[in-house]
């Protein structure tokens, strides 16, 4: 019997990527799938100590109450999960539901978040495991308006125990619950989360390394590719216009304008770094739900050359966002562990490589962040 | 009056890629364009000894004999040079075609090569330039079938000797005539040109450095930036297949099968040294002689993710291929120049960067070739 | 000496669309251009009696002072133009300016009316014209709250005469003055314009035929082909998603979500009928400066065939909305003529064949309109 | 007990058109599916007389020996077929299986064509059929050299008749003995099959109807509606390029030039009709396994418009095309069967709707076929 010594809390745990990212990790445990997508997998990763996949134990929060391998299923006629796993999975994801816990938001802020945290250390103390990455991937939230409270942690606690307050969203009180109970924390969605300076205050206080934000799966991915090569062939880009058209859960959320501006705010807030200045950037996401589990993304970037010559490239990406984000998950829980057993504290900048919106990292130019992370890597040991 | 000190010799003076270079050249000395396009001029190669635009004195071959005023009209009618510059520079264009000469491939090979020398050594001698830099950017040839006296300088010399054989094709005889005459040597063009190991063999005796082979300005540079992403995420590229719509010259040329194959075999070459593999890349090269001198590529990759998902991305580059060409020519001319004062010698694998087949280089990675690049330049002083 | 006989009175003289109809317009007559664009040279409509080139005499009304000739200049710079036209039309592009009255809103709306149509009138007594057919090719309006009176005549013609109200938008006063002169009318812009149940009686009572309204040149011409395909296949439509890029002043007026609205209403009035039944359907106006006159839409039809099969296809349209627009408007000038000629009145709705949205007609499919034009053009005579 | 009268024999009966078609009939026949993608379902041929899914017995001839029921499971991996109509389809599946003969093309072919007639002579009697129409959906044959009997029955038979000759290619000698065992055909892939002089004349002799060829289901049938539009407004179509990328089995059959020429030829045959003259039409296409059952392709249209604009329109078909072509499979067995009952003879110009190269008629614009198709149908009953 295998050691199992690393948990992973998913926070929103019975969703599509969450879904596919269990399924996935029973499956490569299995023997019965290539870790095609598994960045952690890659040669230029061999050596690195990271725990195996026989060594990750998963639990979680929702407010959902499907469970996993109905959503499974579901995903499965989605054409994001191969119908042939099913079977032999569904056992493991039976089990891994069981350890998923409701969450409830109600009362008071710094009662929800003791809750959440006892969740968690209750997770690592019943199932013997040296330490639980968290990783956030619910549904996109809403962009929170600024609190005074966000960039001082002493005033936030204050806050979270005030009956008539709510100073954190969802996803930051998740963040908070976490480093409370010793974890360190990913914020894979574009939601605020973790990244408040009230809450890198914390992390580093206890100690506990954490990483975000958004998950760079399709358009912006390509985009991070692409912007570097017209700079570093002094091309000049005059405009780069975005349509991403997403049915699914996702598709749904983001149709509300509200929730749709945190995602719009990530995928812009690389560009005009990576162009080193403005360009006439318009960008859309419609919600299309008889596109279920595909993303499609189309992209015209108009740019001038030598003596004026207009010239364009257009690209159509169709993605699976959940089989693009699932073993994104699985290699952070894997390196933030890693991060975490080498005593890394604080935003890992070097795992910028996965993010639309990286925390400590400035860098948005994809083989940089991938050359970063390899170096960050095989410096862990 | 500046010193004029480096000399820049084109083979094929008087095709769409020269006449934009020399076009350009003269707007950005008269301060009538910005530099759009230059490799050169960017920041991160601030410092590096390069000659100014003013210290560039441009002559060459050609056998055709239509002026280069005359071509550069016919150019602003395509949309590649701007109608507004045409008078500006006229005189300019006049001045460098007087020092345009006729080739002439008559003849036993050994003397047509020295009478190319001649030509370059007497424009060299006649400006009183410390270097003259010759770049190909004649024709496409079609591929040469391998001959012994290739790998072997004393027995290509022999052969070229001999009345009866014609060992090299026009742009080997043309990289030879440059390196006999003391010249650095940039192949810009599929042709095999310098890419024989006798010619290596000459240009290391002669302490002479060489770069090559055929620019990379278009669906081959979009392939460099995004084969590494797939790499780099450990998604499985399962096909990619692309076709080039061309009309110019460029596209009555690679109407031949036979030049099309020259093409063809550098576009390929570095897909799947790339993608670490074979794939399925069926690659057509098509003349549509309405698009003139716009060049359309369509590429459609289908990759794997997690689990088998089966996901695509394709792209179309618009591009004006003279207009992508012509200010690396320049950038060539003047790192070329600085490497040959700095007394390298032998191909300048730090030029991968330029070309769809480098030469001295395995690197096909677009960044990691910018990062050498960079290196490198700075390097040099 | 040719015999002139009808008129073209542009409202929006000076703009793009104007400025390419009347340079075309002199140049198809000098015998400089094919009619490439022009209906009305086309095979099938040969033998209907049309006023020639030589016939029509232009006039117009515009806010703005930038004379033709170099309105026609700027766009030779945008590719709309050849250069090589310019000198041939100039004089004939001044002689049309000096046919351009400053048209004024100012003051009680019918004092404007009044004046509107006496400009007309006296361009028609002037130049001794049989007819003139007034073009509304200015600007796009922001869409215009219903009111009372827009469906009764003589209730608007009281409010009219009101110093307090502006019951009309200027499109629609536009129209009203021309009906007021005798003159047919065509909306070729999403604006109210005619479409007013109030003007439509106008017209009646005037004997006067009247089009519109939205010229149909690109991503809807496109549309209405591709939709009536699916439905004659049985494929059933699930979502078509569409965005346009475009520059120049269209895209700056049409940022204004206001001016957006008018558009994004014409263009999805259609949709919905050509496919008998709502279906998803995101459609995006963006203004992106740098790409001038050219106009970039990309559309992505997701369809299900038999037994649930999902499919796509997806089109980029790239063009250049003036040279669209501008042979219509002349098509137009010559098949209203003929249709005042030969006593229809009311709303054309033969003419759908040129409108995103047409007047008098519910027929979107582009071949049943293409045949009902063809046949009501050959019933004229 | 529904009364089944009219039979269905596929050639190539156990293909994946054939398999697709089948299937569907049984869903149809059971009220499982909806009958998307079915012509003869909509209401504008309400009222035909044609037979009822119910009344439609399938056998056919084959070589393979992959039973369907076999043969769907794989359709369904490869996303042609929903996995959860396989269980309730199998026994008809199989029962249609008892009904495929093995056909072999071994000796003098007057024998071969004997012994396929008597196959299905022995399907009609045994089955109680009032006629069975033949429709050939087996493999692309490359393209026949010409030969004198081709055009003149009696030499033919004669032909037919010597061992030393095979006179026919397969497809044609499926057609000749459809016709003597007295059942109309239909030539569903591009193979020569019917469409040769002396077999209209055998059509004609024994009064039986026939249509054909080469089912259009994508790239073209996007161009035979596309192309009309360019038509209708005056536009002048510069260039129309394509490229195809399919796998499967058609995929591995045309990657063989010669086959593959078949199918480029009846393609390109309607694209000149269309657009009244020659144009620059380079077509390729490229077997990439991978893709599976999925057909992509991309065409690139140049176009001119007023004055010279020069502008393009590019769209990329993504297919299933088995799920495209059956249902028409469906329709021809349907509207053949009713054209045979009254009494129709010769080639069916009305079908030219159904494919890219139609016989008996000229006609490649989608809307007038579909408008014939209309018209001929409620013409018959």
């Amino acid at each position: 019997m295998v050691e199992e010594t690393t948990g992973l809390w998913l926070v929103g745990a019975r969703g599509s990527v969450a879904t596919t990212a269990v399924s996935g990790l029973l499956a490569l445990r299995a023997g019965l799938a290539p870790a095609i997508g598994c960045v952690t997998e890659l040669p230029e990763l061999a050596g690195v100590a990271l725990p195996a996949w026989s060594e990750l134990v998963v639990g979680g929060h929702d407010v959902a109450q499907t469970p996993l391998d109905k959503r499974a299923e579901l995903l499965a006629e989605g054409g994001v999960l191969p119908h042939h796993l099913l079977d032999s999975i569904a056992p493991g994801l039976r089990e891994v539901d069981g350890e998923i816990r409701t969450a409830s938001f109600d009362g008071v802020q710094a009662d929800v978040a003791r809750r959440l945290a006892a969740d968690i250390a209750e997770f690592r103390r019943r199932r013997g495991l040296s330490r639980v990455v968290v990783v956030d991937v619910s549904s996109t939230e809403p962009p929170v308006p600024p609190q005074p409270e966000h960039a001082d942690l002493a005033a936030l606690e204050r806050a979270l125990a005030d009956p008539g307050r709510r100073v954190l969203p969802p996803s930051s009180l998740a963040a908070y619950a976490a480093l409370t109970a010793g974890c360190p924390f990913v914020q894979f969605t574009p939601s605020t989360g973790i990244a408040l300076p009230a809450l890198d205050e914390l992390a580093r206080r206890q100690g506990l390394p954490y990483a975000g934000r958004d998950g760079k799966t399709g358009e912006t991915l390509v985009r991070t590719v692409l912007a570097p090569m017209f700079a570093a062939r002094a091309l000049r880009v005059r405009s780069w216009a975005g349509t991403n058209l997403l049915g699914g859960g996702d598709g749904a959320t983001l149709e509300d304008p509200a929730h749709a501006d945190s995602k719009l705010k990530t995928k812009a807030s690389g560009l005009a770094a990576l162009l080193g200045g403005e360009v006439t950037a318009p960008l859309h996401i419609d919600n299309v739900p008889d596109l279920g589990e595909t993303k499609t993304a189309w992209d015209h970037v108009s740019f001038e050359g030598f003596l004026g010559a207009r010239m364009s490239l257009q690209f159509t990406w169709t993605g699976l966002d959940s089989a693009l984000a699932a073993p994104l998950v699985l290699d952070l829980a894997r390196l933030v562990a890693a991060a975490d057993a080498a005593g890394e504290s604080g935003a890992l900048g070097a795992l910028a490589f996965f993010f639309k919106d990286p925390l400590g990292s400035d860098e948005h130019r994809f083989a940089e962040q991938t050359r970063a992370l390899h170096e960050w890597a095989r410096g862990l040991g």
